[in-house]
């Protein structure tokens, strides 16, 4: 049952928004919002600070040209909209950044 | 037990937004604020990426006119207001686009 | 041990946010924002699709003259700012329509 | 274990934000953004309508004087730049309201 | 069972989002939007009023020069853009705060 339970219990849905994920995937979409048109829309998943996966998913456009598996760090709400290109666009989550790294130190 | 639990615990609370959902079913409001008249208020019901269906539901308006049980891309919060149309509209979720496919390379 | 978890877990806590409610209750405050002063601040319990309650509340402030249990429509965040007579208030759920009906078809 | 469930499995986490919650303690800050000196910090506990406590807490920047335990009307996100005093201050929650009562009337 | 359940499901998930977390370690991009060159990303993790950890984690810029493992006071949403420094970037989370102490009186 640990198994069964772990993965989405110890996910985190932080109220706070600013996170770490992995590209995933891409979403195609030819019928849609004219100013979307030429943005990439990636799948990206939310990761922990072990590397390990949260469930789920979030689309989110890429601003700075992350690559494929990349670790990325994804703003939402409104913020997505001052990511470079997306002034003014209907998207609330957007790829700010490609992370080199993380370090954690955890209580000593 | 199992079953019992899988669904909702395994849904994802994205706190970053962007999200893939089919279009369910609609909404009818005759008393309404002004701005509302003439919009399409659909029924969308959030999926995960392997097509099955997340719990719950959000009510967004259509901005490109999705068909019944396509797949949409859903934003929420101010940047709904920011699809076509929406401008200045009390409504926090929107259609902004149909998908025509979207694909996931898992962990190689 | 179904039963006793049952409502809890199947609520789901949409982050696209606009969903439908009904009204439970009221709010009495004397001491406010003074913006607030005028306003009806009611008590909304969002439903699931089948009609059954979900758990929990939330407080939002009626636009639209709706009645008492009625069904309605309820929009968050700053959109509930741009609803009729909202301007610049300090509140962050409005009631923007009395919903008539809504219709949901399952897969087929 | 129900009682050991009860409490986190049953508090409702709206996507809607305006809740009820009480004043519980106070948080001290010297080194912080300037717009928040001489801001009252109070740390607030969302409550259910029968007036138990949900699990958790808000730090929220008080706008009306409310006193010690009394229950308070909570907004979040930008519109808690909206309370009085709060304009363009980097804070997320504000105390808009003290509350006299509320009452609910359950399905008949 | 209890420890292995009890962090997740006592970490309360705040609709409201200002709260008190810890820092805990950094976040290193080079490839980011320009206008977060220069910016201190930190990866800090929510604490609970008996300051015990919560689970999960947020990337947030600190704009007071927080030290390590400090406890602080972290804005999300639009409101971080207000934060010294932080204006029309992209991002939403910012500490804003360092916080001294903090007083809980629980229910007499």
């Amino acid at each position: 049952m640990n198994l069964f339970f772990h993965s989405p219990l110890t996910t985190y849905h932080s109220p706070l928004k600013m996170i770490i994920a992995r590209i995933l995937g891409t979403v195609v979409s030819t019928q849609k919002d004219e100013r979307l048109h030429g943005k990439k829309l990636l799948i990206v998943k939310p990761i922990n600070l072990d590397g390990s996966d949260q469930s789920g998913y979030v689309v989110a456009v890429d601003t700075v040209g992350a690559g494929f598996h990349e670790k990325v760090l994804v703003v939402g709400g409104s913020s997505a909209r001052l990511a470079e290109g997306n002034k003014d666009m209907p998207v609330d989550s957007a790829i700010v950044g490609v992370i080199d790294s993380f370090e954690v130190n955890e209580k000593e």
